[in-house]
């Protein structure tokens, strides 16, 4: 693992763009402009005209050309080097272009792109193996598809085929997908636009001490009042109505929730009474973001339908999956799922995937986010928060953590509004990209989810310039 | 392009399983059987044990091994060589293992594989202007998916939102996609086991003379009826409650049903009258497949949203898209477009759309696919057709061609009924197949779909095959 000063240059410089990637810039331009215009300038005009951007009004972006990435590091435009708090979208857990997963892609597209979902493909049933063999129980058939949302999609009809019912349960503050049932499960604002009758999914409180829905006041408290309260919901609802209870291991987006322990054990026992699947989302958890493989099976609890996508490769090659426990997948021996995408299991992908689960093994990149989580982030963070009234509290696990900023320590009251952002938070993310860190934040948090094998010196580094931001938002606290 | 006879043996020799790409068959085996086991062998259990496919009765399956592939010929894991006249699943428009597409997927790989969408990325720049300068009229904004389904499901939020309304209507005999909205907007049986309830997308008819819903005798009659209908659905539906219209711009799956001159005018039509968003579907027809960049365009109509996938880069790494017209894409210009996924524009799937339209238009393959379509496809089907009883009618254009096979000529009867098969259909498929062909079928239907660039000594080879199987299907035509 590299420790490089975050002010260095890219390694190389490359030529601008090579022949079978695209033409040069000056057999296609239309205009004088271009003869003066360097790649990145030409990426960020080409950008600006035709890439509509998600989540986003196009008109007030400003987005930041990444040309390289390396690591835990990336590089913009103008040559200048950031250090990835973020793993992107929470993906690259082996960091940016592992070298032996850029060679297992380079092999596998040298032998073969793309095939049907139909065939049969060596690094697909490599990829299933080696998959299988990480989720808990008898999760041992695996249904791929291109990211998380239609992985989603996909388990809830398995679950609804199933059991014969139609409601979903998932939790307010969760992040599902962007599809419609996966937005529909999401427990978050993103939902809100898209929530236009389509039936079938609840929304029920997960446990979370710190903002706690039912007044508790202890980890075993809010265990005990949350799985009454799903007990409840279930009841009033008619157990007999509901497919699944879909949860994330551990919400990710919505602020690295840690549920206390027995919660997931008790959602089981929940499910096992009224015949419900449970649906664990590892989108974002799986493939040792945790300090695990999978974080459900840290908590000792067999899901019926496993959903994971990023960490599975890195993200280097699109890739979602179902895992599908024994009954579940004999459920559809010898009648047809009624379901499918052209990609489904494509060879690119799952190459990346061999390579991915390959590397994480030999280099224990799983045990290092532990490690990371145990040694680093868990104590430092802590450190940070005692000198920094501004945090609230500090969550987390393995490389996933979240600080929860807030404006007054007594009342809790969150630095940046549900839903919305906030001068405060602002200022603080323009503070950390000023720095050369690329953070996560969300709302009134920052998260701490750098790629699983960053090296301690930047794992430091980061810190000490989370640290220094907060300098920022106690400012913000009432006195 | 090459000529090899259907019989050839593999190009090459491979070692079993590159280092990279996984450990060797001993080092991860636990039993003494996988000594002996070939890498197709191996892969065939390993598939068998832990895949789940798509569309399909788990233990009915007996999936074809494919270990590799080049332009229109796939090998099975008996070193067997096969046409694909499939395309797979209609996507390899450029044929398997386009050797500057390769190289562009291998830089790209050694450059930067993934990169979050709020970033600029310049292989997603490039791919979005040459999208955009091939898509029709205003439609030169590109935001971009995983592949065909969540390329419509965006589309359809986008129209959604735009409109402020929340029906959708689609055809019967149309397929979108398996994610909830896109399967509730397919139109055929597909779509039956996840119609649970979810609301707002409804069902008219399409033109179809051979088929026809109208009773017509022509295809103006068709055509005229047809817009008729439409205008009655969309008057008794309330046009106010309409958000988008949206058609495959020929109906793939369904069976290559080429619209009536005049139709997608007719349907443009009452969409600006009523302020309803058209919204083409051109994830099968797109790049290349009809003889054009885009089969929409070739009608003249300018769609408000056009969803692609498969052939903008022959599905060699997932990727699917939206092109969005100059009126939608300001809307979202200051208001935040409240969707998106991990994925968007990601840079390998983006390289190799890149590579892939610049290689169409180097070697002039959609001029190609055309030119099959007028000088092979069409009039030998057609000479097929007048030879066999069994083929009630050929439609198609460019390289998307549809043989619908019927019992009897005169009633029309199909040769397998509506969502189903039959013995026929089986047997002339185990056909094709022993032959050397991966065909396209689908109910009563065989398609020819085969790679644009298909080679003409192997575009005569596959409708000799199929000459000579129609003697099967003939022989279940009633007397
Ligand atoms: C927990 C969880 N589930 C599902 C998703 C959706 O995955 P994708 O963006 O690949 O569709 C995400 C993405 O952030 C996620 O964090
Ligand atoms: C016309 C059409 N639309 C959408 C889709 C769905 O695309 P995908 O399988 O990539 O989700 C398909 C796939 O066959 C299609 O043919």
């Amino acid at each position: 693992m590299k420790d490089q000063a975050l002010t260095e240059k890219p390694l190389d410089v490359r030529p601008p763009f090579p022949d079978s990637l695209a033409r040069t810039p000056m057999s296609i331009a239309g205009s004088q402009q271009v003869a003066t215009e360097s790649v990145a300038q030409r990426a960020y005009r080409l950008d600006r005209e035709h890439v509509f951007h998600s989540w986003s009004a196009q008109d007030t972006l400003d987005p930041m050309v990444i040309t390289q990435a390396e690591g835990s590091s990336v590089w913009d435009g103008d040559g200048r080097k950031y250090l990835d708090f973020s793993s992107q979208l929470v993906n690259t857990n082996i960091g940016h272009q592992h070298p032996r997963v850029i060679a297992a892609i380079q092999e596998q597209a040298a032998r073969l792109c793309t095939i049907a979902p139909q065939y049969v493909n060596e690094a697909r049933s490599e990829a299933a193996r080696l998959i299988a063999e990480r989720t808990p129980g008898d999760l041992n058939r695996v249904f791929f598809t291109n990211g998380g949302a239609d992985a989603n999609e996909h388990a809830v009809r398995m679950a609804r085929l199933v059991t014969g019912r139609y409601k979903v349960l998932t939790t307010y503050r969760s992040y599902h997908g962007g599809t419609a049932t996966a937005v529909n499960m999401t427990g978050d604002p993103r939902r809100w636009p898209s929530d236009l009758g389509t039936s079938g999914t609840l929304h029920f409180w997960g446990p979370f001490l710190y903002r706690s829905a039912f007044h508790a006041q202890s980890q075993e408290e809010e265990c005990a009042r949350a799985l009454e309260h799903l007990e409840q919901v279930l009841t009033f609802e008619g157990p007999d109505t509901i497919a699944a209870v879909v949860l994330e291991s551990i919400p990710g987006t919505a602020g690295v929730m840690v549920p206390p322990p027995g919660y997931m054990r008790g959602v089981r026992e929940l499910c096992d009474r009224f015949g419900i699947m449970m649906i664990a989302d590892e989108v974002m958890t799986g493939f040792g973001r945790t300090g695990a493989w999978f974080a459900i099976g840290e908590a000792g609890v067999v899901p019926d339908l496993l959903t994971f996508a990023k960490g599975v490769n890195s993200g280097y090659v699109p890739l979602g999956g179902v895992a599908i426990n024994r009954e579940i997948a004999s459920y559809f021996g010898k009648r047809p799922y009624p379901g499918g995408l052209t990609y489904s299991g494509h060879p690119l992908a799952t190459a990346a995937a061999v390579a991915t689960i390959n590397v994480m093994e030999d280099e224990g990149i799983v045990e290092n986010a532990r490690r990371l989580g145990e040694e680093i982030f868990g104590p430092r963070l802590r450190a940070i928060a005692e000198r920094h009234p501004s945090v609230g509290e500090v969550r987390g696990t393995g490389a996933m953590w979240a600080l929860e900023l807030v404006r007054d320590p007594a009342t809790r009251e969150p630095l940046a509004p549900y839903g919305g952002t906030s001068p405060a938070m602002a200022e603080l993310t323009v503070f950390l990209k000023a720095e050369g860190m690329l953070p996560f934040t969300n709302f009134n948090r920052i998260h701490v989810v750098p790629p699983c094998n960053i090296s301690d010196t930047d794992a430091a580094e980061g810190l000490r310039l989370i640290d220094t931001a907060l300098d920022i938002a106690d400012r913000y606290v009432s006195a």
